[in-house]
């Protein structure tokens, strides 16, 4: 008989347990859906009455210089470089990830004219796939999107292919992607890589440069806790910074964006890739989501997050069938299992106070985001789960009527 | 000899003398830069705070669908339609002026695929002659940007232009453009215009729909109050709106955008402009700026700001060479004079209490926003100013010490 490991002894030995009191918890929830919105700091909460009330409020306009407004894209992004294996100066926060995507993408093809094909794979998360089509539409020509399941990918990958675009850590199956054995065969046929951090980046090891990896989007306002539609952002790797030109050639990417003058010149560096007037209110409140994560370390937040994995996943057991990698090496930080009633099971938690996640047709999301979640909670929500399947209390008609999703 | 109005008059009269309690405000200060930045509305600073502390803290996740943030880029472009002469349906709130830009300029040019002329003027908002030459970059082939001087726009309308892209109300300048005219020119050699609102939404009377526009965009951190880099808006006339496809096809403008299929279905109507996940705090607090200019009225609002126009520039009378048309009916809502001291003069003013802005090299800007603005402290800045050119109290050597500019 397998021995489950002791929450409550987890708990007591979690380097990051203090960081639980850092966010606003509403007493018997346990939230599950760190990977669709993070939870709102306490010092972000403070900082954004702040950030309204004393420097829009008072400085006004001259908050864009005395409170460094227009820094905060780097700033942040600098902060993110340091959770991903990335240098300074080489992450922006700008726009959303799939504008961001967008941006790369095409940057990427003209990188590489003769080429006709951009390589993804199908059942990718949506949002990446419509902007490679919109980027290729664009751009025009005999451009394809080829969608090659993951298996396939690496023999795919022929001199025809420009760009390769994938999930680093799959949104549905959180199945992790090797970025450093892609990232080499794609590059030993002159393809550039790009990768979309959503799921992965403040949650899992992501090295990109220690991979080699060329180009990379991600997302603000899962596991980096920044608040509801927060900002994206973009790593351009070093070496492709000057060879690159954005499609969105805005001024705040412009090499003198108050000079005013008629003809864009590109920006040194990752600052190229910014666009318009960034939304400074979301941005501040970004920076104090990574500042956590950056407090915590990469590392420990990492090692945490395979740990809840690992126990979420041990304490189901043989209830449900999972559709996540039962090894944490190769998995995201969220767990994902399969049944027919997986909408009405969700619902059934949700009135057990926990807050899971539902995905078209079948499939049920945890995401177990390391600085809110106890392991203790995260036992007690597998526990509920099991029984919630168990006794088939799903089946009451009330869980099966289906809301608006999203 | 002209009598000046009295400005104590005015203000008592004033049908919008209310809503100057309606925003933060700093004793002693004159704020003439709402054209860069508005001031923060007080219940804005209220309003954020429950946005961040119960609608992100407590509902979590379930707040897209509990408080609607999923419908706010829409709500709010519906309110904004409301102040620029368009109808429910037509307007989206989405990204940044400048990457709306790009999406209409794309779209356009793909309506029109035979016809290789991007049109606009010199010395146009540079962003936009950015994101145009970014757009035609993208788009390739033979398609270029041709630039002409207002006076010789209409001549330069011929098939070969697939879209024409002008600033209703020039930065510099705030010379306004006649948008019925110059869209009975377009169209009758079958090109679009774009209007970039920035400089005339939310300030003075904007008529899309009787003017027979087709596409406009527009920012909301100026005239609409909405925080520092509040997220910009589109227009699109519902006749072109089946029409026309985003290029930056995101999950947000997608027909369905929770059902995640792999292929990329365009959004009935203006949502098909969406592109990622919207900031909703900043998309928050605009619908704050919003909503107050729409309790002003669109009509008070435009009467207002000319009157301080007026007033501005009748008390300034010759000191300065005034480059604002005098005739406020082809005005917007700022002034700007020229002077070789521009810059050392907006910093005497800074030091006397008043907020103007410059432009390089030599003009200064006094953005005249009726809300938050009485004619008191309109007539108030202009006596300063004139009072600092005529003594030349600029000369001090600690004016003319360029700080960064934004």
């Amino acid at each position: 008989m397998t021995v489950l490991p002791d929450p409550l002894l987890q708990d007591a030995r979690d380097p990051l347990a203090e960081f639980r009191d850092a966010f606003v918890s509403k007493d018997g929830l346990i939230y599950l859906c760190g990977n669709s919105l993070g939870p709102l700091p306490l010092a972000t909460r403070d900082r954004l009455a702040d950030v309204i009330g004393r420097e829009w409020g008072e400085s006004l306009v001259r908050g864009w210089n005395s409170h460094d407004w227009i820094g905060l894209p780097h700033r942040v992004g600098d902060a993110i470089a340091g959770m991903v294996g990335a240098d300074p100066g080489e992450v922006l926060v700008a726009d959303s990830t799939s504008a961001n995507l967008y941006k790369l993408a095409v940057a990427a093809m003209q990188a590489r004219p003769g080429r006709k094909v951009v390589l993804s794979e199908p059942g990718d998360f949506p949002t990446d796939l419509y902007m490679l089509e919109g980027a290729i539409r664009t751009l025009g020509g005999d451009r394809r999107l080829e969608l090659r399941e993951p298996d396939a990918i690496e023999a795919a990958l022929t001199e025809d292919v420009a760009v390769l675009v994938l999930c680093h850590v799959h949104y549905k199956t959180a199945a992790l992607r090797d970025m450093a054995r892609l990232a080499r065969a794609a590059h030993a046929v002159g393809a550039l890589v790009i990768w979309d951090l959503s799921h992965s980046a403040g949650i899992i090891e992501v090295d990109l440069n220690g991979c080699g990896a060329d180009l990379a989007v991600g997302c603000g306002y899962k596991y980096m806790n920044g608040g509801p539609g927060a900002p994206g952002f973009l790593f351009v790797a070093r070496r492709h910074q000057e060879a690159l030109v954005s499609p969105l050639s805005g001024w705040m990417g412009h090499a003198a964006p108050f000079a005013f003058v008629d003809d864009y010149q590109p920006a040194p560096g990752v600052a190229r890739f910014a666009c318009g007037t960034p939304p400074i209110l979301s941005l501040a409140a970004l920076e104090g989501g990574v500042a956590l994560s950056m407090s915590a370390g990469a590392p420990a937040i990492a090692a945490k997050a395979r740990a809840l994995g690992d126990l979420f996943i041990a304490r189901v057991g043989e209830t449900l069938e999972l559709i996540s990698p039962a090894d944490g090496r190769a998995r995201g930080g969220h767990v994902a299992f399969r049944h027919p009633d997986a909408y009405a099971i969700v619902q059934a938690l949700m009135a057990r106070g926990v807050v899971g996640d539902f995905r078209d047709p079948d499939v049920m999301r945890f995401g177990l985001s390391p600085l809110p979640l106890s392991y203790a909670q995260v036992a007690r929500a597998a526990d509920l789960l099991v029984e919630v399947v168990v006794t088939r209390a799903y089946d009451d008609p009330a869980y099966k009527v289906r809301a608006k999703v999203t």
